[in-house]
């Protein structure tokens, strides 16, 4: 298996991301409504933990920033509990400055209720509408201020998937961008496996089979090492 | 410990509820916004799922009719599972007719997105609505059928607890009702333990200290069937 011989390859004497800090964002975010309501999505946060169990095993001090999900702690990493978009934001912007990888997998919410209810909203007999505000762009935020980060992006989309991630890749000033059709049977949200293309920011593609998330992610995370030379100058 | 008199006393020469059908509804509702997105609440199920539970343990036929939630399947209860409040609907108008108790511990969604979108809606710079729709009202639904059905509804409040869960309890045509209010620190949503009173239709109060959930279901289902007096009519 693939896994193996990559392992095999690295383990024990090479461990290229030693002495790097990865950041990896994880799951959903939560927007309440009011003290019992929220808006989410069905991020299941595997693919997350993954990049984050496959950075570990390669060596590197890896933080994990994870929004609410039902999966255990990946061994050797360190889990931050994050609930809205905004306190997403206030993790990754704490661990950007000295991160070598940033991986932005989490499916943080665009938007957010304009105004938080304190108590319940008893309802009426009538029709509703609950307004919204933009949450900050966190992709967007950090592509702006990129110095030396690698920053890698996902893209879950239903439509166009191939073009619409490349445009988020220039868009966001990203290095990388992992794109998947959350539509396709063999993958997406909640599945224990995906069917991805990385896109770097060379120009490059990778378009993978269908494998297991957790497979996917060292598969990810070593071409990302590769291109970007870490297994070379590494220092360890 | 109560729950072990409890036991003590139905077991095994007397299970008032052999041979008799209770109903429970658990957890929260999704309802979608578009393939990604959705509304939720922050139900855990775990009070539903106890009195599941406590309803087989005192013999009952019991049908669990559970929304999306992290919990294992109680022993010798039919579970079946649903997503938003218009599967709720017809899985429990399915199993209503001949049931002896229906309880109604889900928290349903009062409003759903007035349109689902079957793409994911691409965000823009501008703020934005999401218009709403009133769902079904299950239980007053369910009052308004009922024949010789015990129905039994929780209130989940933040603010005039017993009023709240009386004018409710009347206004639906219930026999019992469940209140708790969900700022509390000793109990509500996501706790293992709760506070609640129990009103009756007769006018009766059970107001409960701070218990563990599974005995807090054991003590309320014990209330009930001495209330309606199935411990002594019991033909088993």
């Amino acid at each position: 298996r693939i896994v193996e011989l990559i392992k095999a390859h690295f383990e024990p004497k090479n461990l290229p991301l030693k002495g790097k800090k990865v950041v990896v964002t994880a799951g959903p975010t939560r927007e309440r409504i009011d003290p019992v309501r929220y808006i989410s999505n069905f991020s299941s946060g595997k693919m997350g933990y993954s990049m984050a169990e496959a950075a570990a095993s390669l060596g590197a001090e890896t933080i994990l920033i994870s929004g609410p999900v039902s999966l255990d702690k990946p061994a050797g990493v360190k889990v931050v509990n994050v609930e809205s978009a905004a306190d997403m934001f206030e993790a990754v912007r704490a661990e950007y400055e000295d991160a070598t990888i940033v991986i932005k997998s989490a499916a943080v919410a665009d938007y957010r209720p304009a105004e938080i209810h304190t108590q319940k909203i008893k309802k009426s007999d009538d029709d509703s509408v609950i307004e919204l505000a933009r949450t900050t762009d966190i992709l967007q935020t950090l592509g702006e201020w990129k110095e030396d980060q690698i920053l890698v992006g996902f893209a879950a989309e239903t439509e166009n998937v191939i073009e619409n991630g490349k445009g988020k890749l220039q868009r966001k000033n990203l290095d990388f961008i992992i794109v998947n059709d959350v539509t396709d049977p063999g993958g997406g949200f909640g599945s224990d496996t995906n069917v991805v293309t990385l896109i770097s920011e060379n120009g490059t593609y990778h378009p993978y089979s269908s494998m297991p998330k957790k497979e996917l992610a060292t598969v990810l995370l070593q071409a990302i090492v590769q291109e970007e030379g870490l297994d070379t100058n590494n220092d360890s």
